[in-house]
C-alpha cells in the first residue's frame, strides 16, 4: 500500500488548501476522520457477534482454511450512513441562520413570514443530499439482504435501479441534461453540436447503478481486493474533484464539491476496513459493502454530472467483466468458484481452471480461446492436441497468468496498482480528449 | 377484528372522496393496495429462509410451544420501502411536467436558463418526502441490527435520534415553528398568548422519535398486538386526517395529505402482516416492525404538525409506559419475561407475576402497592399478611387483572377495541377541548 501513504496526505493537503471557499469539505474531512477511528474501533469488537449468529466464512488461500467473520463491510457502511446523517446539520448550518436574525430565533420568519423569500434555503441541495443517502441506504439494506439470505441473481439484479429512483428524480428536476457533446470531426459531418439522449440517458444512468455495485462485486475473491480497489477509485475521484476545485471553472466546483462530501467519508471508512481486510485478513468484507461501494461511486458520478469520467475509473471493472461474459454466458464452462487456487506448500496462488475435458467449450468459441492463449490472455493447457483446461476469465487469474505465481498480497497489490495506473492516464486521457475532440474541456477556466 | 372491517371501508370511502383535490393520497392508496398484496404474497414465502438463517422463535402462549419465524415484519417494512420509492415519480409527476413542455423534454429549462424559476419545483416538499423515507429507512435498519444481534439498551437507545436529523434540519428550514399556544384561561393572566419553547421544542421531538418506537416494542407479547395496536394507531391517525380533508381548513390540508399518504401503505402492509401474526401467529413480527412502526407516527406527527394529537393517540402506549415505571426502575422486582401465563389445561393466559419473596419491593413502594391493589390497578397476593407477589406492571397483564383469565386472541382485542375507544375519544376531546382552552380550534373552517 506503498502508494497510498503518498498519496492520501497528498490529496488531504489539497483539499484542505482549497476549503476556503469549500468549507463543507472540511466538515466532511472532519467527520471521516471520526469515522475511521469509529469504524477502526467497532471491527474487532463485532466480529464474534457476526461469527455468532452465521456470518463468516473459511479463507480458501491459507493454510488450514481459518475461519473469519463475514460481511463486517456493513460496519463501514452503517459508521459511512450515520456519518452522513450527523453532517447534514454542519453542511446547511450557514444557511439556517441566514434566514433567521440568529442565535437559533427564527424571528424574521415568524414575523414576517410573507416577506421572507421561501426558497432562502437551498432545498434542491438537501433533495440532492438526502436522495444520495436514501440510495446508499437502500444499497445497504439490499446488501444486507443478500448477505443474510443469499439473494438469487434474478431477485436482487433490478433492485439497485428501485433505491436509485429518489436519484434520478432529483436529477430530472434539478439538471434534466439529457445531451450529449458530438465530437467535433463529427459535428460538421452530423450537422449538430449535441444529441439529446432523452430517456435513454436516464436507462444509461440506471444501467450505471445496477452496473457499478455489481462489478466491485465479481472483482473479488482476495483478500483487500474488494476494498483495495474502493479506496484506489476513491483517491481516483477525489483526484479529479481536486482538479476541478483548484483549476477549475466555479460553475464546476458545486458539482465536486458535492462528489468530495460523498466521497471522503467513504474513502476513510474503507481504509479502517481496510486495515482488518488486507492480507491476512481478519474478516471479510461481504456484499453490503462492494453494492454499498459501487453506489457511492454511482451516485457521485451522477450528481456530481461526471458520470461517463466515472465509467473511465471502472475500467479494469469493466474489462473484468467483459472478460468474464465467455464464462458467464456459458460459452466456457465456469466452475462455481474462480479463485486462485492455494498452493499450500509454497504459500503462493496459482491460475485456477476449468476443466474442458468433462464439459467442452462451445465449438466455435475454440479458435477464439486459441487466439487468446496466443495473446497470453488465457492460458490453455494442452494434451494430445487436444484442449484439456483454461485458466478461468476473471482479471485475478489473469495478472497471475502475466506475472506467474505469487502471494496474496503481493497479487492485490499488483492489482490495484494496475487499477491506480489505469485511473490516472483515464483522468489524463479524458481532459486531453476532451480538448480534442470537442475542442475545450470543462477543466479549464481559459479556453 | 370486526371493528376493522367496518372501519377501513368507511376511511377508505372518506378518502377516496377527497381525493379530487388529493390526487397523491389517491396514487398512495393504490401503491398501499399493491404493498398489501406484495407483503401479503411475500410473508408465507420467505418464513423458512427467516428459520434458516437463526431468526425464529418459541410462542410461549401455545402447547408445544412451536417454532415459528420471527422478525418477519421486516418484510413489510421493506415493501413499505419499496413502495414509497415507486410512489415518488407519481407524487411529483405533475411538477414535473409543469416546469417543461411535456413529452420528457426539458426544453424550456435548456433554452431559457435564467427566465425560469429555479424554484418551480416544490423542492421543500421533495426533502420532506426524502427525509421521512430516509428517516424510516434508518429506524429500519437500527431494528434490522437489533434482531440480528439483541442489542445492549444503551447502544440502542439514541440511535433512532441520529436517524431523525434529517427530518428535524427539514422541520427547523421549513415550518420552524417552536411556539406552543397558551391556553385561553392562561392568556390574561402570562400576558402572553404563545411560548416559544425554542431549542426545548427540538428536544421534544427527538423525545418523541425515541419513544414512539419503543413504546410500541414494550406493549408486545401476544399474537397480534404489535401490529393490531400499529394498525388502530393508523386508523385513528387516517380518521384525524380524513375530518381536517373534509371539514377542515385549506390550510391545514398540505400537512394532512402528508400524513395520509405515509400511513395509507403502512396500514395496508400491516394488514397484510396481520394476517399472519394474528392467533394462532405463524410469524412472528420482530423488533425491526415495532420500531419501524412507531416511528411513522413519529414522522407523522412531526412533519404533519399534529405531533400533540399524535401523542394523545399514543395514550395507551404512554400508560403502559408509566405503569411499567415501577419495574423498569428496579422499584418492585422485575422478571425477564413478563408475557402473561399461559395455562395449557384450559389453554387460557392468566396474569405473569413478580416474586416478591425472593427480591421484596423497596420498602417505600410497599404502601403504594397496597393502593395500586385497592383501586383493582395490580393483583397482590398476600401470605400470612404479607405480601408474597405482585401481578406484572403492564397493560396487558392489568386488562387480564380486569375482565379475567382469557384466550390470547380475545386479549389482544380487547386491548385493541380499548386503544381505539381511546383514541377516539382523544379525537374528540382534541377538538373540543381546542375549542375550550385556546377559544378556536384549527379543524373549523369557520370560527
Amino acid at each position: 500500500m506503498g502508494v497510498f501513504r503518498i498519496v492520501v496526505p497528498l490529496v488531504t493537503v489539497l483539499l484542505i488548501c482549497c476549503s476556503k471557499q469549500h468549507s463543507a469539505v472540511l466538515y466532511s474531512s472532519g467527520f471521516a476522520l471520526l469515522g475511521y477511528g469509529a469504524t477502526n474501533w467497532l471491527i474487532p469488537r463485532v466480529g464474534n457477534s457476526f461469527i455468532k449468529i452465521g456470518l463468516f466464512g473459511k479463507d480458501m488461500s491459507k493454510p488450514g482454511r481459518p475461519v473469519i467473520p463475514e460481511s463486517v463491510g456493513a460496519v463501514s457502511a452503517t459508521v459511512y450512513l450515520l456519518i452522513m446523517l450527523l453532517c447534514i446539520p454542519f453542511m446547511f448550518y450557514k444557511y439556517m441562520v441566514t434566514t433567521t436574525s440568529g442565535g437559533g430565533h427564527r424571528d424574521i420568519s415568524i414575523l414576517e413570514p410573507s416577506e421572507v423569500p421561501a426558497s432562502f434555503f437551498p432545498h434542491d441541495k438537501l433533495s440532492e443530499y438526502l436522495s444520495s443517502i436514501l440510495c446508499l441506504e437502500s444499497t445497504i439494506l439490499l446488501g444486507i439482504a443478500d448477505d443474510l439470505f443469499d439473494l438469487r441473481w434474478r431477485h436482487k439484479f433490478f433492485l439497485p435501479a428501485v433505491g436509485a429512483i429518489p436519484l434520478l428524480i432529483v436529477y430530472y428536476v434539478d439538471f434534466g441534461a439529457t445531451h450529449v457533446l458530438v465530437p467535433g470531426f463529427m459535428q460538421n459531418w452530423l450537422k449538430i453540436s449535441t444529441i439529446d439522449l432523452g430517456w435513454l440517458y436516464y436507462f444509461y444512468m440506471v444501467s450505471m447503478t445496477i452496473f457499478c455495485p455489481n462489478s466491485i462485486n465479481i472483482l473479488a475473491g482476495i483478500n483487500g481486493l474488494e476494498v483495495g480497489q474502493s479506496i484506489v477509485l476513491s483517491i481516483l475521484a477525489l483526484i479529479n474533484d481536486g482538479l476541478y476545485l483548484t483549476l477549475g471553472h466555479s460553475t464546476t466546483w458545486e458539482n465536486h464539491r458535492f462528489s468530495a462530501i460523498l466521497v471522503l467519508p467513504f474513502l476513510w471508512v474503507s481504509l479502517a476496513l481496510y486495515n482488518w481486510n488486507c492480507w491476512p485478513a481478519k474478516v471479510f468484507v461481504g456484499d453490503t459493502y462492494c453494492y454499498f461501494a459501487g453506489m457511492v461511486f454511482a451516485v457521485v458520478g451522477i450528481l456530481g454530472h461526471f458520470s461517463k469520467t466515472m465509467l473511465m475509473l471502472f475500467l479494469p471493472q469493466i474489462l473484468n467483466f467483459l472478460y468474464s461474459v465467455p464464462q458467464l454466458f456459458g460459452l466456457v464452462p465456469c466452475p462455481r468458484h474462480r479463485l486462485p487456487r492455494f498452493n499450500e506448500k509454497d504459500g503462493l496462488l496459482y491460475p485456477s481452471r476449468a476443466n474442458l475435458q468433462e464439459t467442452p467449450a462451445k465449438a466455435f468459441f475454440l479458435p477464439i480461446l486459441k487466439i487468446l492463449h496466443y495473446f497470453k490472455l488465457i492460458e490453455l493447457e494442452f494434451h494430445e492436441g487436444r484442449v484439456v483446461s483454461c485458466t478461468n476469465m476473471t482479471l485475478i487469474n489473469l495478472v497471475l497468468v502475466w506475472l506467474g505465481p505469487m502471494r496474496e498480497d503481493k497479487l492485490c497489490q499488483a492489482i490495484l496498482q494496475l487499477q491506480f495506473a489505469v485511473g490516472i492516464l483515464a483522468i489524463v486521457a479524458r481532459h486531453a480528449m476532451g480538448k480534442v475532440l470537442f475542442g475545450h474541456d470543462n477543466l479549464w477556466t481559459i479556453e
